[in-house]
């Protein structure tokens, strides 16, 4: 593959929703001098529950608007998504497309075999996500073209979304619902956890302590928002995507916010997932 | 008005998914000689992030589904289709149609009347409702259509719909959330709670009990499906709907459930809904 070289032009990052903004909180860490568009389709999240073909059509459209910007490569921030749309979206635009399911998928394998290593027994892998993502069978698809040793087990989680959208992170109430999901997955065998769902990372340190609690030993937990992030970094110094140029950090770093609908909202809920960094948002249409 | 005498026609309910079940079980209890067609439209649920365009489009699509099926009457089981279509349904049917946000304005305006006279001094309606039913000012706006007098406190209670739907009914978890939606509502004001949506009357006891712990004496709690239901027995007794024909009890009186999605899921859902009531469910489709 040539080397993509450097390119001022922005990365391209989008979700049906805000939760993607984990990812783009993972991306300005650790590729400071990216540019970033952010699109968030609020007028039509969640996608979980609409068929395959409309999914499709949406993140077509999603994809769209951000190559009709001009970026370099794209990351779907959704795993709704990634399940169901990547191949396709792949397969019709020219640009470096990068989902969260399969580096989720890698970063749950390479944890559960070195685990399985060190126990010299075999290691299943949990993974937590909303009901239509658990239901697509997405995350058993991906291990399966990595390893047909490792085994995956799922449990929907609908109770977190909410409670991440409402910043209810601590304290009983998220402890004792991450406690419900988590006994079923660690009681079938599960001895590392993924986090299948970009909302989840704000509740990953509740999620450590309780698994921890149930198993009596740390589990490793693997957020797909950072493992995707990870693999942007790495396509990026393998040549395949193209790098911000060097020496202009300060000039082209910044980040766009595009949403569907309800703008106003928008702030309250981004400063729960980008931190201090709330950035300017506009409105876009895209029916 | 005529007297619309007797019909062995079915009522036809429709909800944008399962909520909308409620107001059935007390269909099933208030009138137990009527034939019921359930409608949910699974395939589109939620609905309370859709445009006000794309709710009314989908209402016309499911009033038409239980019309042409030949019902006398509809019930609008959904808050967020009866604030945004019921006046639309109602100019262009041919038909009694009942909303749900109607009742249980009417019913949470006249308990709140009441505790005023018996407490002397003024006191506000409180709504519970999903973020669209409260952003909507439905409630407002209907309860100002019954008294200038009155005022409504509204707050969005995201978690119980998820708990609801998990079968989450009892114990630490809905307590904590029902409390942290209840405290501000109360310290607001509101000496009565309408229920305004149709999932929430499964939590009607957690929300009595922990209502009349914050504020230290019962608080009546309206539920809206009850109230949408009375409405029914209401219509039907001033002869607006026309009733089941009598001795025919047996015969005529049964269930049928609609949904545009998922009809294998709907049996663990529905018996929450419905108790030990599960019927027939039959997939069409809408798109």
């Amino acid at each position: 593959m040539a080397d993509a070289g450097e390119s001022a032009a922005p990365l391209g990052v989008f979700d049906s929703g805000l939760g993607g903004l984990t990812v783009v909180h993972a991306l300005l860490e650790e590729l400071p001098a990216e540019h970033i568009i952010y699109l968030g389709d609020t007028a039509r999240v969640p996608y979980g529950t609409r068929s395959a073909e409309t999914v499709v059509r949406y993140a077509r459209s999603c994809a769209k608007v951000l190559t009709d910007r001009g970026v370099k490569a794209l990351v779907i921030a959704c795993n709704t998504v990634s399940a169901v749309a990547l191949d396709i979206l792949r397969a019709e635009l020219d640009l470096p497309i990068i989902g969260v399911v399969e580096p989720g998928a890698q970063a749950g394998a390479r944890e559960a075999e070195a685990r399985a290593k060190a126990l010299g027994s075999p290691v299943k892998i949990g993974v937590l996500g909303t009901q239509g993502t658990i239901a697509s069978g997405a995350y058993p698809r991906a291990v399966s073209q990595i390893s047909t040793r490792l085994e995956v087990v799922g449990q929907a989680a609908p109770l977190l979304v909410p409670l991440v959208e409402e910043g209810w992170l601590e304290g009983e109430v998220p402890e004792l619902a991450v406690r419900r999901y988590l006994e079923p997955l660690i009681g079938a065998g599960a001895g590392v956890v993924v986090l299948g769902c970009t909302h989840y990372p704000l509740l990953k340190s509740v999620i450590e302590r309780v698994a921890a609690e149930i198993a009596g030993h740390p589990i490793p937990v693997v957020d797909s928002a950072h493992a995707a992030s990870a693999m942007v970094v790495e396509w990026i110094s393998q040549g395949r995507i193209a790098a911000a140029p060097r020496g202009e950090r300060a000039a082209s770093a910044r980040l766009e916010v595009l949403v569907t609908d309800r703008p106003a909202s928008f702030a309250d809920v981004a400063s729960r997932f980008l931190g201090e960094r709330v950035p300017e948002v506009f409105q876009i249409d895209l029916s």
